[in-house]
């Protein structure tokens, strides 16, 4: 009994009748492709895998290969130097244009043919083979396991590869790119002939998800930020000429490829893929793309949706009577964001007269809080110690690390609500 | 003493030096605004405001406009009609491009003039003075209070309008513009003289991250759905020429005016309204643009960073000794969304044997839960009761309404804790 | 008995058969009109009408009027400054396409609708009235013969014509309009609407051939220079987005309207029209285009088809013996431009030794002379005279004009060869 | 004393002075032009060549090859074939733009990058070494002396054409190139390396201007309609993005090269090269393109511009008195196409009565008639004779031989209008 893998399952067998879409056939490992092919994989921030239909069976990444090796050179050169050469704005055109930056060369962005090449010549390496060897270990990583290469899909797509070798001419003629173009190319065909499964993509878009941490092997693939930079490319120019509108209806960052893989990241929460060779006129897998609208609507997880559920962060502010005395009491819980730290600090404010008082701040129920929050909260306690009031502390987060950063920690700190309460109520208070 | 503010001052001082940008001048009305007017408001979900420098500066709200009026059209046709007539792909193109769909004439999105004007006819009146009464009146709903125009600059735009004109007369030759040109670009221009402060555009930004509920004065201004797709549509849409370099570095939903407004909404968190009229190169405020960026960075607000605070749900699962009896505990708190839920389960699933047990399931500190939650919480219960186990909950949410949709709500439900575990240890377990 | 009429009506009898095409139809007025109309007329320098099927069929000229009312503003503003306002390079799009240079807002060329706006309002008149009236009184003088409106077309053209408005308004916008959007869009429209043949047609084609001199009725109604520009410009932009083929193909000036209207001019030649409603997806009518291509196969007219038929100036370059004395003798006939005078000369310094002796040149078959071709021979003629040779020229253009402007005419003049052979064979002879 | 040399040395004067453009210099080898190098040759159709500043001065083809290679293809593949390949229209883009058409991948013409490589690439041979063998070949042919390769300029072209490589890859890629990228590439920058003077340039493009015919050496190097297809093609996309603005100024056929050179071609007149390295913003020579610009107004060059000088094709048409019997007399003079063919037959049936009478055409005058002048003429006389007039003509054309082809030479044929008149005057007349 799981509803998720329930709601999977239902969604999968509603869509398995979908017969629209042609498999790309462009080389015949494509054109081989079964079409009722049809996995689906989702894996949660705390790397549970929920599954429906045939989610191991193998095939090619194709260009969903594109956001994880751009995280990969964002972590060599850094955003700043990878922005020099290769943009971060939607082209409105198909994966295959040419875009490049008029002047410059850049390529538009890292999701469409031109930037993948550019941003996987970026990759630091002492020559080709190396190169390579970072691309499919940092793959390797995201997905959580050692892949490998299919060598007739790479030998396939070398022999029918001269848009890409043109592609990456071009860029070498107008400066954009200074590593060998026809190298440059066969690392790209070699990256995109990668072999994964449905389960393997969905660990990847976890882990991105989960800010560059696999939340299955626990280990950490990209710093954070390089995640977040990855997801907000994605959301921009993961889905081709139709971003706008994905956006609107799914409101998840995505990124397909032509052998019928799609993924989609819930950053916080999940990472899906989905694998179904049909493609519609976009080069979207249809299955794909019908599967996520409909898990985005059944589960409430576009991006733009966030409803307030954090809110609740004070779930108490009150006045407690102890041994005679008057204590403002102010209870949290959850992980203190911007959101939740501001509610938090209002209630203080408002809880807190003028004149000094007793005050406990109960976080035991806190679970984890930005170094932001913490550095405010720690100021507007050293506020209140110095204006004269009583203050106790029950938490486990070790506020007062972030606080002797700046402010003398007056404050007391207690490991329970109980022990808080009876030292705010004692002789030597306000 | 207030951290947010002081924030936000901090960061006002420190950008009041920026001296780049101008201020734009194509009417003489715009073109007389003081290039040293700068302020910031911040709306929370609470209802909250926080300022820095003069935030009630009244100007004219120019594009501001756009996305509100976008969410009323929203209401009036549903997503799927107005899709129709407007489409939501960035054009790539300045404000005022001629960005109109080959066949159709449909302007590429709501953010550019095109869009906006079509936009606005789509408004649902008898004729155009019932038409502006609706723009205005959705605009003083999003504010909070009556808003006003301003004449004078109404006069001048209608007198140097032209392009605009041009835009309406482009889109009803192609079919995609029913009303009357001359009308449809007056009332437009109407709309962009409507008077704002920045506090008031503060108010509006933060109804549509709050889910389309003023969180000022409670009062719901479009449905949830509309304030999502309109957010959306800001996401790719908002930012004219550079809306992936924005959703990489800022990550806000955001637009800007000429008049040197610029909004930005954080989903589920706060509007930021900033107002200072120097504009860059593509026309936006180089102040607030510089503010946004430097408060994202500050407060961790990027919507691609969910740094997995929420995983801390389940905040006990654990097996207790009581009257002689071994019940598994399971204690949650927060809201529960879609990864809030799925760990919970997974907690459930894990600590429950396959032989009929006691459990626990404290839900005290759980403030609310999505209905999906609810319904999917309550089909693995009835699972557990069906299979032999003595199930309490502890909750105040009412999971049994939801249960009884599908399931026999036959685990026993009550307000606390202990009452559960009471009766949880009593006799007729398994 | 006439063999252009018969290769005339040879075309037309075959072309009759052509079924392809679709009369235009956004205005009930040109849905009308008959597909089987189809008539074809040449008017050759001479001011000789040849026809094909009714030449005498009334029709709207439509964007036919194009080049004749830039030819009309040509001479208005002069080049220099009609440039200044519209361009002349291919737009490469379809004719009502917003081509509108970046930056300027001048449209691309004339012969699009926004350049054709341009060019109606910057023909120089006190308001519209005068303007259109100057407009009609262009083409009736292109015509030989007044021409007038066909008022229903013109109200139905005006009905519709948002787009046209549209462009007009863009362009004041762009400032590279100053009059009234919608009195300029209905000055065109009633341009558009002025009635004539397929034979006005070809008298007005054979205007421009002729250099801007109505070669019918003798009077001038452009400048040369003025006609040789709008033959220019239609060489590279009449034929919307073929006119590399077209010009590759037919190797004439020519222009195309929407009901069916289509003008060539071969230069020092002829001018054609032909009507036939149908037309191509180009909006090109697709009889006309055919019957074109037909007439430049067989008559052999292509503007880059120049076959050596002018090098038989000199048709005599030889030594005569008259009264014992050698006298060199060149004949030459035709029209001396700078081809043929390149010959003459070449054969005068070829024939003269350098030691003084006696030439006649018998220009009696000489029937016109470019000045510069009038002024070289001069100067050749006066350094043989100076160099001791005893020159006597037989002609009639009197070359001595031109070259007393700046040379001593030192050389005799005669009606005749015989006068001049006799006086150079006189006694005073080197 | 030479008034031709005289006026180029006067403007070679004049544009010495000119000190705008710059030097190429993607590669060493032309960033080492001297920048005052400037020479000018002219070539008429007698073959005569005249000159101005050093025209003797071995510079490397570049660009100006295009033509003459695609006047090649066009005799190899025909028109039709070599059209599906490469196209004709403008592409309104610089030199090296991406033209490719959408679907089929074909180069927008020949005058452009990607469509000069296809067009080599399309040159019949087995293998590269005989492709370029003909390419030289015929680049020789069209300058009337052996030319060979500058081998460090082909090197450095080789060393840095990635640009075209690219091209060449997108080509094959699309489908419009089957030939191998590199080896394309490298033919064409072998091609651009090919070394030649004004003076060869100047006898190049006037072979061109004498339908294909070398008018130096006598050699047919191009068949005459595949030269009138090259000029064409060379009048709309020879001049880059001001192909309008040139043929509206010069209204010649032109190409030019990044080393300076720069051919223009009068049809049926003479071809002109200027050698003058440094380039405008558009990469056309500066002093060349002001030195056509002067020559086309000062010797009336302009192709639009036919003065109307052949309608004096008639020199006579009157009556006269031999023997007591009136005659009819018809005069004319120089070549016969299709003007002055309809100008000679209008005067004849002006000429002649309804009822039989006598008739002398003297056509000794007439240096040559094309094919259809002679058809057309000899059927107007079989008409009159057959109608009982009683012809004679006065000829050296041999126009029986084209009229025995279709009609009944029954008319009498003079070496003299004397005979002719003696003839014309006998007894058996009507």
């Amino acid at each position: 009994m799981d509803p998720v893998t329930d709601a999977l399952e239902e969604i999968h067998h509603r869509l398995g009748a979908l017969r629209e879409g042609r498999v790309a056939d462009y080389i015949p490992q494509l054109a081989h492709a079964d079409p009722d092919a049809f996995g689906i994989a989702l894996v949660s921030m705390g790397g549970n895998t929920y599954r429906a239909g045939p989610a191991d069976t193998p095939f090619t990444i194709q260009s969903v290969s594109k956001p994880f090796v751009y995280a990969l050179a964002l972590g060599d050169l850094g955003p700043a130097e990878l922005l020099r050469h290769v943009g971060v704005e939607p082209s409105g055109n198909a994966f295959n244009a040419i875009s490049l930056e008029p002047g410059t060369g850049r390529p538009a962005n890292p999701m469409i043919n031109a930037g993948a090449l550019a941003t996987t010549a970026l990759v630091r390496a002492d020559g080709p083979a190396e190169r390579f060897a970072r691309v499919l270990g940092c793959l390797s990583a995201f997905a959580g396991r050692p892949l490998d290469v299919d060598e007739e899909v790479y030998a396939s797509e070398a022999a029918t590869g001269d848009r890409n070798r043109a592609l990456a001419y071009l860029m070498r003629s107008a400066g954009s790119l200074r590593a060998d173009p026809v190298e440059t190319a066969d690392t790209y065909f070699r990256q995109c002939a990668v072999r994964v499964t449905a389960a393997d993509l969905a660990v990847m878009a976890a882990t991105l998800a989960n800010g560059g941490l696999n939340p299955v092997t626990g280990v950490r693939v990209v710093a954070e930020p390089d995640a977040v930079r990855t997801l907000a490319v994605m959301a921009t120019c993961g889905m081709y000429d139709g971003a706008g509108q994905w956006l609107l209806d799914v409101g998840l960052p995505a990124k397909s490829g032509v052998s019928g893989g799609l993924i989609a990241a819930s950053p916080g929460r999940f990472g899906v893929a989905v694998h179904s060779p049909p493609l519609d006129a976009s080069g979207n897998p249809v299955r794909a793309v019908a599967a996520l609208g409909e898990m985005a609507r059944r589960f409430g997880l576009h991006i733009m949706h966030n409803s307030g559920l954090h809110a609740a962060t004070v779930t108490g502010a009150e006045r407690v009577e102890r041994a005679g005395r008057s204590i403002a009491v102010v209870t949290a819980q959850g992980g203190l964001e911007f959101t939740e730290t501001e509610a938090l600090l209002y209630a203080l404010r408002d809880l807190t007269p003028p004149e000094p008082g007793r005050l406990v701040l109960d976080l035991t129920g806190v679970s984890r809080a930005l170094p932001g929050a913490a550095t405010a909260l720690a100021a507007v306690l050293a506020d209140l110690v110095a204006r004269g009031h009583r203050v106790a502390v029950a938490e486990t987060l070790r506020l007062e690390r972030a606080a002797a950063q700046g402010h003398a920690p007056t404050w007391a700190v207690f490991g329970t609500r109980e022990a808080a309460l009876t030292w705010a109520a004692g002789e030597d208070g306000a």
